[in-house]
This record gives C-alpha cells, structure tokens and sequence, in this order.
C-alpha cells in the first residue's frame, strides 16, 4: 500500500481546538492563567462533569450522522457508515475522564481528534471501505473508580463485568462510596449492549494521545509512532501494626505501621533506580488518623513498571523481600504486611499492521512539515511509558497508538499542555493510519473479525 | 499535715466500677471479647455520644448535690459546697471524650473517680473546708479537633477562645468539615459562662489517669504519683512536589512528595533513638492521592517528646535539617517542605504541696495493701508521657495527677484496661489527696486564688 492510494486530507486545526477545548467547559477546574483554557481538568469518571461531556459526545457524533451505541460499562461507540456495513468498524478510541488534577489532552484528544477525523471525512463526502467510528472508554484513568482502563478491559473479557460494576470509589472517602454500577444508574449510561468484543467487534482500534513524557520534546520530533506499552502492575499493600500512645509507649515496644510503610515506600525506590525501572507511591492512608496515636494500620498504593515483563518481576520480588524484612527486622515488635494485586498489565506489542498505517501517515504528514530535525526525521518509533485502553483491544483486535509532544512532559496536571498545532498533526496521521488501514481490510477482502 | 488529722476513707470499688461502665454505654466500639464491658469507646469530642454522656454525668452530679455549669467551651463543671463556700473549689477534672478507637479508661476513669469521690463525702456526711468539685474538659484527645486539651487551654488563658472555636474537625474526612464551635452549638453545649480562670479559679486541680505506659506494671507497683510531664510538640508537615504521571516521567524529572516524606518519616526515628526522645507520624495524607500519579503534596504529623525542653529542642533541629536535605538532596528536582507548629507544651513541673498530697495519700492507702513488693513501696514518683489538662491547669493553680497501673501499657486501643482494684486505689488516693489538700488551704488560711 502505498500513500498516494488514500486521499491526501488533513484535518482542521482551528476546528479541532476550539471543539476540544468547547469539550473542557465541563470539568474545567484549577486555573493557572487568566484565558479560559488556561486550566486543568477535574472530570472524574461518571460524576455530573461526566456526564455532561458524554451528552455533549453523543449530540457531536449524531449530528455528524453516527450511529450511537452504550454498552453496559456505559462506553460509548459513536459510528460513521462506509461502503460495507457488515464489517465492524475501525475504531478511534480513548478516553473523556480525567484524574482529580487533570489536564485538557489526556484522552481527550484522542476523543476529539476522532471527532475531527469523521468532520474531515464528511467535507470530503469519503465514503470508506467499511464503518469508522470513535469510542469513549469509561473510567480509563482509575483515578475514581481504582481499576484503570478497567471498561476496555471488560470489553476485551479480560476484566469480568460484575468486578467492574462493583469498584468502589476511592477519591471522595465518603463513608459510604459508590460503585461504579450506582454510579453509571445515576447519570444515565447503563446501556443495554453487553460490554464485548464478542457482540461489538471492532476490525482495528487507533488511539491517538499525548505523550505524557518528554521524550518527543527532548528530541524536537513531533509523531512518536506507538509500537508498544511497557509492563506496569499495581499493588494495595496493607501495613498492620498496633494502635497505641504516641507519648507513652517507648520505641522498643512499639508497632508502629507508618513507620515501617514509610520505610518501605523508600526501600522501593533504589530498587526501580538500579533496574531502570519505576515505582510511585499515590496513596497513603493512616487509620486511624491521628496526631497523638500510633496508626493500627497503613494502606499505601505501590504502581511499579518496566519494559520487560522478567525485570518487572525481578523489581516485585525485591520489593516483597525487602519489606517483609522492613516488617519484621526493623520494627522490635514486627508489624504485617499484605500485598493484593490491583492491576497486572504486561509489556503489550501493538499490532504490526497497524504501525505501519501509523508510520506510514506520520511520514507522509511530517513531509509537508520544515524539517528541522537534524536526523531528518520528524516521528519516531517509540515504547508507551503508560497504560492505555489500546492494551486492552490490542487483545481483541489490531491496535496501535499515536503520541504528540508534551509541555516539558508534565501530564496528569492541571497545565499539561500540547500546542494545537500539535494536536492537529497528531490528528491528520490518526486520520491517515485509519485510511490507510481501511485500503488495507479492503484489499486483503478481510474486514475484520 | 499528718495523716491522722484527714478522715479514712476508702471508695466502693465495685460502685466505681459499675458506673465506670455505665458512662460507657455512651459510645462503646471495638469489642473484643464477649462481656459488655469488654468493648473500646469511639466517644469522639462533641459528637451524639459525647453529648449523650454528658447529659449523664451532669444528671449524676446534679443527684449529689452539685451545682453544675457549662462554659463556652463546653467544659462541665460540678461542685459539692464546703464550709466556706466563698472559696474557689479544689477540682477534680479529667476528660470524658475518647480517640477514634480508644479505651474505656483514658480521661474517664478521673472523671467517674472524682463522682465517686463526692459519693462517699456524701456518704460520710463530710463537710470540707472550702468547695469540692469534678470537671470534664472538652476535646482533651484532639482526635476530632487537633489540638489536644484545648478546651482547659482556653480556661488557662493559653488558647485564644476563637482559635478554638474555629479548629475544624479531622477525623471524618468530609468535604465541610465543623468547627468546634458549630459541634458545641449543635449539641447545646455552647454555655455561657466565660471559660477562663479569672472568672471561674480553682484552689487546685488534680487528675487522676492510668499511666498508660508499661512502667507500674513492669515494676509491681500500683499508684503513680506524678511530678510533671515530658515536653512534646506536634507539628504538621506540607510537603509539595509536582503531581505528574507515575508511568511517563523518569525518576530524574520527578519531584515525588510521598517519596520525599516517606524518607523524612524514616529519618527521625533514628534522630529520637540516639537522643533518648520520641517521634511519631499518625496522620499522613497524600493529594490529589490516586494510583498512577505522584501526589503535588503530602501533609503528614509529626509528634516529638522529651523529658527535656533543650533536648527536645535538639530534636527539632535535627529533624529540620535533615527533612531540609532530603527535600533539596534526596530528590533530584527537588521538594519544598514547610512546618506548622500545632502544639508546643514545654516540660511541666506540678505543684509541690499537690505532689506532697498525692504522696502523702499513696502512702496511706498503699500501706493497707499486701506488701508485695521487694523494696517495700506500692507507689513513685514519676513523669508522664502524655500531655493532660493538667498542663494547663498547673500554669493558673496549684496542679498534680496520681497514675493508675495500665495493662501492658496500652493506651489509646480498645484493649485499654486497669482493673477494678486498681481503678479503685487511685480513685482512694485523689480522695486522701483532695481532703488533705482541703486541710492545708484551711489551715494556711489560703483559700486559693
């Protein structure tokens, strides 16, 4: 397949901006300038911002002639006709939720940039091979309800859907939390579709996103052509000591859990440093929670991540022998210490097919572009440092992923920031990988599942 | 003063015991086993059960005879007319609120000791020389408003009374948290009276506590008679780095608080190890506090004591400075760290002719008991770990406490416990105490104040 059989269409970069940030009225939230979209994003998954959006997406989609589905995660599959409506869809996918101080491209630009690609389609009157559509994942963040991409991961079968149903809410500590299936009642997206792959297939799912790291910036390039995920899992660990004065009980009789948590969560981070790995510590919790008491008991949050599933593995059993050794050695009275899995995500190689859609798209993209990079090449191939939804469809379907820059790689914060020229590049190579990879089903007369 | 010239008199054990409990039905939490008084208390200051048992004590005190106000800080003042009614009232105080998951005991065995100790004035028929009375201090714990003893701070002229009125609740977590002065209002406890020593003296205060150490115990000895108090401060620390993407952002980018904090809490247990002092962390928050991104800030206590002020004060400095390296060392791009001194209560010295009294009493009643220990004394001097009223009270009357055995020196658990006999030993030597502190005023002709 070469470039010159798809039309050579760009997308609309005034367009895409003010629609995006049209998109951010609901859940705008920690301003750091004085213009209106100089702030981040506060839209947690299904609260009243969300749902706001979501009604906004839909309007968007049909008023451009989609077909609109919600699945029982409450995703929503919003779908452009083609020459052959029996094939599934190509899918444009990511994400409208953000974390509690969130910035305005994570996921959504991805929402958006699918948008922008359907309007480019419908000035152009092209008719593709089969239906292209977008898709907004619920809950992909896992900032409210703590299982990330966990709606992808239903859709996929890998996540059972009354697990997901059931997530409890962790950001508000309310005394009573809500799970996510009260929640998806309450706003109004508890669609009827079954949440799967199996009745919902897609023929290909791309995801264009911001990088969230520097590496596109550092190196002055503007496309990172997504080849893979490096392996991520998260952990709860629960630290038991016992609750007793902190003015009368001598050290030697203590059990004290803040302290040996706090030693672990320290203990953790040489470990990443020596393997060229990650470990973040996001939560933190004392109970019960007070200045003059020793806490019975720490919770604390452990995400740890590396690009080979074997030295991932080898960061876990360091972690565990060093605090069970942290429980038991540095603490006279010992305290205990459980590990429960979260979220086990391994290293994920994107689909080969759909990589070369996307580079193929970015090289014919950056050609039009001054080319300012002393190597001469505007995009590189390179690995996510994140998880995405794209991980969960790479399972069920060919899937690949579109980085743009980002602002001194400042993500999941309220001034994350990705130009909108950026934006729109992102956008026209998510538009030409699709192009390029509905010619492709076409041609091999495969369309798909 | 010699013990011939004050009556003997004993209290009822099992009356004490028996209405120890009863005041307990007020909040009881935590059981852990199957007897009724075998529960912890969740009394929190100025909750439904809080107001509960102070309905109570004031319908008990009123039975006895005891004319009863309320301040504006919600501290319950009883008292028993003596000869000379002119005089300001030796007080009999301690606390009826408890922590999260506290015991039955701590502050409430000193409150229901000194009922009892009306009870056989009244019993005995026994007129003292000036006023007798029992006080409950509002909030002592600062478990729900963080700032322990507050309300005896504010009568001592030590607490501005609006600082106190505005300190909002910590425990419940909600998004509005109440101010004390709301809660007071809400239970119909917001009295009129001025809570301030000038308007409201006491001849002296004395307060009877279990130690909630392990020493009585460890040493077979059964009343504490104690001179003073180590020194303490409790801060709260802020420490602000950049929220960002755990999964994006290389450990060198990173301004990571958890991480920071967590070694700082590490850092000062060896600090107070080498100088013979204590540190503890109960609370410690992380914001925005999800999964996969570092937390902008953490804010987490931090608890020193000493039974020295300069040494405490060393502590202080060791544990900034090396905080301060960590923030700037420890952390490639740094976090910035900032204290907030909540409570500083220097080392207390109690009042000689108190300490005198309470000695005076131990030695009466202990000689009545089974000699059974190897040097031939059931009671010593001592310090106390913990902060009390009695901080307070001691800057504006003559003050001391008496200490009751604790087992295994748990405190502030609900597994808290003094037996019944012991509860009782203490609650005989606040009697001999007070009617011995009653006998001197007369006999100086110096009814306080």
């Amino acid at each position: 397949m070469s470039p010159s059989e798809v039309p050579v269409l760009r997308v609309n970069q005034a367009r895409l901006a003010e629609t995006l940030h049209e998109s951010c009225q609901f859940g705008a939230a920690h301003p750091y300038g004085s213009d209106t979209t100089e702030t981040g994003m506060a839209r947690l998954s299904l609260d009243d911002s969300d749902k706001a959006v979501r009604d906004w997406f839909i309007k968007s989609a049909e008023s451009l002639g989609c077909k609109v589905s919600v699945d029982e995660m409450g995703n929503i599959f919003a779908v452009r006709p083609g020459k052959n409506n029996d094939a599934p869809p190509i899918m444009m996918g990511s994400h409208l939720d953000t974390q509690p101080t969130g910035g305005r491209y994570d996921g959504i630009l991805g929402v958006l940039g699918g948008l922008e690609v359907l309007k480019v389609l419908n000035e152009n009157s092209h008719e593709t091979e089969g239906p292209v559509g977008v898709v907004d994942w619920t809950n992909e963040e896992g900032a409210r309800f703590p299982k990330m991409a966990v709606s992808s991961g239903v859709w996929a079968g890998q996540v059972p859907l009354e697990d997901a149903w059931n997530l409890k809410e962790v950001t508000a500590n309310h005394d009573s939390p809500k799970t996510m299936k009260e929640e998806l009642t309450r706003i109004g997206y508890l669609g009827k579709n079954p949440a799967s792959y199996r009745s919902n297939p897609f023929a290909a799912h791309f995801e264009l996103h911001i990088e969230q790291g520097p590496i596109l910036e550092d190196q002055g390039q503007k496309i990172g052509v997504v080849e893979g995920v490096q392996a991520f899992k998260w952990f709860e660990i629960t630290v038991k000591g016992r609750d007793s004065h902190a003015g009368t009980t001598p050290l030697y009789a203590r059990k004290d859990s803040v302290l040996s948590a706090a030693r672990m969560v320290a203990a953790a981070n040489p470990i990443a440093k020596r393997l060229g790995g990650l470990t973040t510590t996001g939560i933190f919790e004392t109970k019960p929670g007070t200045v003059n008491t020793m806490a019975h008991t720490v919770v604390f949050t452990l995400d740890i991540r590396h690009m080979k599933n074997e030295t991932l593995s080898q960061m876990e059993e360091e972690c565990r022998a060093e605090f069970q050794r942290i429980a038991h050695e540095d603490s006279e009275k010992g305290v205990e210490v459980d590990w429960k899995l979260l979220v086990d995500s391994p290293a994920v190689e994107f689909n080969p097919d759909c990589i070369r859609a996307v580079e193929q798209s970015a090289t014919d993209v950056c050609s039009a572009l001054p080319q300012t990079h002393p190597d001469g090449k505007l995009w590189r191939r390179m690995i996510s440092g994140a998880g995405h939804d794209s991980c969960y469809t790479n399972t069920r379907c060919p899937t690949s992923m579109i980085f743009t820059p980002t602002k001194d790689g400042i993500s999941h914060n309220p001034v994350e920031y990705c130009s909108a020229e950026d934006c729109a590049l992102g956008a026209s190579v998510l538009l030409g990988a699709v192009l390029r990879y509905d010619k492709l089903r076409a041609e091999r007369g495969n369309f798909g599942s």
